[in-house]
């Protein structure tokens, strides 16, 4: 009968997550009365989980978690960021955030998502990470997803605790914020935890549902959530991937990284302010740093991501601006 | 050297994709100068994949395909609503759309995603279903995650089809909208491609990067999102669960889908409208139809999403309205 009871109570809950949620600002009640159904009662009361958004932010690496962890009956799940408005991520993704750190005080779990560069800016940003310090004393959880991890680390909470991140980013969370790195798809010290790239970020998701709410439980979220993962080619770590395409997106990467880097201490703010609205003719990205890539083409100056896109649009620069 | 330039390519796109992407309403580039230096070229030109969105779609079932998909250069991956502006998906998160159906006449891939009350309500959206069935005459493939087969079935694009839906779905789509229903993790009938619940839309986008842009390209594509999922428990099927949770759940799903279809046919419109503004006092989600579930206290009616809210509130109004 508790059995029937509390899948009925899981359920009921379930259901309802179909429905849409009010956008209420203050913290979810827990459900005690209701919780008291269940034989096993959750091994932690986790009233409020915040998501730390910034332009930039990976798609899943916020959105997996959100999912996963909104299956918590009683629990807010809800974004932050540094002000309120909207959030561009890496993905083009417009989103409305109604909470700046200034609103949050408090948080039972607090996520941080990775992204790249954006990512990478965020670990200098001091406002930020005194925000982070603050919140930890707070929190039940401390979580990263990605590289969400070099700003937990730049924040100081990571030295010398067990951790994971973004394949790539390994290196730079172990020598710049002092982690100790483990190739698992997500790594718990205390009540930090961290998980390895983007995806990685729904399988720590669930294995916090199942330490908060127990097995039973959380088999009922993945049953709602349809979780039973079977990517059609293998592949998806450093591992399991040929060493060849390994090496150099790492190289690759790292390309990319340095460009953040000189950015950081070489671009004139002006100039840097100037170049935000940039575009790649090419491909269409935003141009966000002076990265030397750039050709000049009937008088006009055009910026690039990248070397390729610089050479494919001087082998023919009247097929992507002749629209204009 | 073919191969390195292959790589090369590859990342240099991954590592923009790190960057934000233009909001550029156009249609995106297909890359031919660049793409012409990998080996094997893409077997299908794919500039534009449309994912359809609507109050009360589920976070993944979008949010996923929208970041594999994204992996592909030169494709732009956007939203469309009915209307424009801020959908509110099932989870509480606020996105702002800005492209309506009214602006997109063709797609090279659609995307539907599902959800359920409200993607059920999508089945009986004549503007909705007239528009899927005159894109569905421009696309390469029609696709659609969880429920969101429903919406396409409504459209009578699955009719005789095989196809998927999440596992509660599947009798849905089989006895109203003529499907032929397979319990895989997605199901490919020429450009018809559907997937399983939630997290299985993810499987079937990496199937499709893999279809478009060849399997070396959707390696290193799972490599940037770590994609080598290993949950952490054993479940996310109705196969790999114990049947009495399948069951219950299954039971539920059901309970709740009836009152999506009595609120189709009994509902008096005025009270419908009137009751989207009510919260439910224990959970704090908005109760969108007439379930029957009400209880006055002080005098004040209160709605609930379930008899189980209802009875918590009945055992102790005081402690769920006191703060108001």
């Amino acid at each position: 009968m508790k059995q029937s009871i509390f899948l009925w109570l899981i359920i009921t809950i379930i259901l309802s997550s179909c429905n849409s949620k009010s956008d209420d600002t203050k913290t979810g009640p827990l459900l005690d009365p209701t919780l008291q159904l269940i034989g096993d009662a959750p091994k932690k009361k986790i009233r409020t989980v915040g998501i730390l958004l910034y332009d930039g932010f990976a798609t899943l690496d916020a959105m997996g978690p959100h999912h996963v962890l909104k299956e918590m009956m009683g629990t807010n799940v809800f974004f932050i960021a540094k002000q309120k408005g909207t959030i561009t991520n890496g993905g083009g993704i417009k989103i409305d955030v109604h909470r700046s750190i200034e609103d949050v005080d408090s948080l039972d779990i607090l996520v941080v998502p990775g992204g790249f560069k954006e990512t990478y800016l965020m670990t200098k940003d001091t406002a930020v990470l005194n925000w982070i310090r603050r919140i930890d004393k707070t929190t039940t959880y401390t979580t990263s997803v990605c590289t969400g991890a070099w700003i937990v680390g730049a924040a100081g909470l990571l030295k010398d605790k067990n951790a994971t991140t973004h394949w790539f980013g390994k290196d730079i969370l172990k020598n710049e914020f002092g982690a100790k790195i483990h190739d698992r798809r997500w790594v718990r010290d205390g009540k930090y935890w961290s998980s390895a790239g983007v995806t990685a970020g729904m399988d720590m998701s669930v294995a916090l549902v199942a330490n908060i709410m127990g097995e039973p439980y959380a088999r009922a979220a993945l049953l709602d959530l349809e979780y039973d993962p079977q990517s059609p080619i293998e592949g998806g770590s450093e591992f399991n991937t040929d060493k060849e395409t390994v090496d150099m997106m790492r190289k690759m990467y790292s390309t990319g990284m340095e460009e953040v880097k000189l950015s950081l201490t070489k671009r004139p703010k002006v100039e840097a302010a100037k170049l935000v609205s940039f575009l790649d003719p090419v491909c269409k990205m935003k141009v966000n740093y002076a990265t030397g890539d750039s050709a000049v083409y009937k008088g006009k100056t055009y910026k690039f991501c990248s070397k390729m896109c610089k050479e494919s649009f001087e082998k023919d620069p009247g097929s992507f601006v002749a629209s204009k």
